[in-house]
């Protein structure tokens, strides 16, 4: 192995190798996409070189040409490694407070961070529509690159395919992830146990209603901005203080979905208290106006997480800390209804929060 | 860590832990995919479980709902880890020899074992079209569990989404890979000497000559097989008797893409002869009544590989005890003309082969 391809981190000792991003390009002469640019050639490869390449800069990116290695050292024994993939399709692909750029990386960090592991590096894969403007793709490129960058990953190989004008929307990616596990960090249904809160990291809701406003097909407008984000480091932060029993992102279904699962699986109840929720009043006005729940409405930069009752204080005052200054206890673990969710409202009143069923809100990540 | 989640491979101590395949879900009701399928409610969870769970059915991925464990054992110090990805977009998703699903795994099966990995494990993401079928979901899902079964990987994480009618071609595919880093077998050009021989381990043009006949919008019919398979075991059967220098799978862009990406990358001069390169009768009457090269063709369980001259006749009989009967010796590295790629006709003459412009085929991966 050519030690000039190699680059240390100072991490760890698990390498990873990269193939598939290699192409070495030439000038990059058009403004949009065409099928050529996917068909492996030397468009293909002026477009690898000029766009994801020069974006996406970084050593071990550069070395992959020549099967170059990211060099991750000093993993204990018995280290693990966490795996994950999604794919975006979100319409529009920008939307206020981010775009489909932000959602492939965060989303991927985030899956890997609410598992329990730092994640370390990510692939990109790319579907192109004929005809993209590769001003759009730059500008999506240079999201990817910000964002990778406030979660500390780096973005080691991708791929790139084109489609023909109709058989894809804009451009979907697809990102897939690698993380080291923590230790104490396994988050499992069976660990939850009755008396444990429940905490949500931030004002939920923003993400699908964001999405939905952008789209401009509702006779409303609302100033919403999307929670997307990275959570990596306000896990990382919210560990040092409390070990989480249970944590999962927010995404598509919302925090009703994320309790229904834990419920289901753990054979216990999640007892929400309505008035804990924070919900930002115009993200709530748009809900009301709407007749949706924001409960069920997709976030995609806040988790939930279940930690001892004894701990929930600890664990609140270090999310504030980090930088999720609206973090809050929501609810906590009940033995009964078991299965269920429970929602108690302000009144006094309880009411069942079941799956969600259908499908509200399409293509919101 | 629940114990009961752990699944020992007794490969490889370091561990993979799952994500984002975890929705329980009731029965399946539908026959076509609707946008609910793709909302992260009670029809993705059914989605989930009674098509991907059931179809790629191992304990590993069962126990991702609960974030299950594949252990992996024994790994020595210092080992490596490659990971790669790829999306299929092929059109149509089923053709003769294979389908989009065989595609997906071998693909990227095939990019870790070129870069000297044996690869372990593999996330599939999808983009599917609202209105497939789901019986056509569930062949492509069949074929991607034999060809992982073949391959000896699990296929461990997912992800779902739907788009409307018109924002997708009935599926796209997503695959991500990592493997563990075989000492001995580092890909790299700059390792290919003067005097190394260049091998093909099968007939080549065999996958796009295929998909293009499969399209059916030529006035020709051709009986040509794809030839998608996974080459890691040929490689691993190769590498007993030959370290290879050099090793990549001739996809897009064909045989005389990869040639030229090495000659780039070396500076030396990749000189094949025209003769030695096999090409199926029928595939060839196909591509000379096209007009189109079969080095430019792409191939799908084909690879080159370039080890040391007295290697060569080692290598080859190798590859053909582990069946791969057609490889072939094609060429040979010499130091001019330097970084180009020169094809020797049978009649003693010579011609140059660039690398491709434009897109003779989209859509054939």
């Amino acid at each position: 192995m050519d030690p000039k391809n190699r680059l240390n981190t100072n991490e760890e000792h698990v390498n990873l190798q990269i193939s598939k991003v290699r192409e070495r390009g030439s000038r990059l002469r058009d403004s949009v996409i065409t099928l050529a640019h996917g068909a492996g050639g030397k468009a293909s490869a002026a477009l690898v070189q000029h766009v994801f390449f020069e974006i996406f800069d970084n050593e071990a990116l550069h070395a992959a040409g020549d099967s170059g290695i990211v060099e991750l050292s000093a993993l204990g024994e018995g280290t693990q490694l966490a795996m994950s993939t999604d794919t975006y399709v979100v319409n529009p692909i920008e939307f206020p407070g981010g775009s489909i750029g932000e959602l492939a990386v965060n989303g991927t960090v985030n899956d890997l961070a609410v598992a329990g592991a730092c994640p370390k590096v990510i692939t990109a894969a790319f579907v192109l529509e004929e005809g993209l403007d590769v001003d759009t793709l730059r500008r999506i490129c240079t999201d990817m690159k910000h964002a990778a960058e406030l979660a500390g990953v780096k973005i080691i190989a991708g791929d790139t395919k084109v489609v023909p004008k109709g058989a894809c929307d804009k451009l979907y990616i697809t990102t897939a992830g690698v993380g080291v596990v923590q230790q104490g960090r396994e988050s499992l249904p069976s660990r939850v146990e009755v008396g444990d809160a429940v905490l949500v990291s931030g004002p939920i809701a923003d993400h699908g209603m964001a999405v939905m406003m952008a789209r401009g097909d509702l006779a409303m407008e609302a100033a919403i901005d999307s929670d997307t984000r990275s959570v990596n480091h306000l896990i990382d932060a919210m560990c040092k203080q409390a070990e989480p029993h249970f944590m999962r992102d927010a995404t598509r279904g919302g925090v009703a979905t994320v309790c229904n699962e834990l419920a289901q699986a753990s054979g216990l109840a999640v007892v929400l208290e309505d008035e804990s929720i924070p919900v930002r009043p115009m993200t709530r006005g748009a809900c009301d106006v709407l007749g949706i729940d924001p409960l069920y409405v997709a976030n995609e930069g806040t988790f939930i997480a279940v930690v001892k009752g004894s701990d929930a204080q600890a664990a609140l005052e270090a999310l504030h800390a980090a930088g999720a200054e609206e973090a809050a206890i929501i609810g906590r673990i009940a033995d009964s209804p078991a299965h269920s969710v429970v929602l108690r409202t302000g009144f006094g009143g309880t009411r069942m929060v079941d799956m969600l069923v259908g499908d509200p809100l399409p293509r919101i990540c």
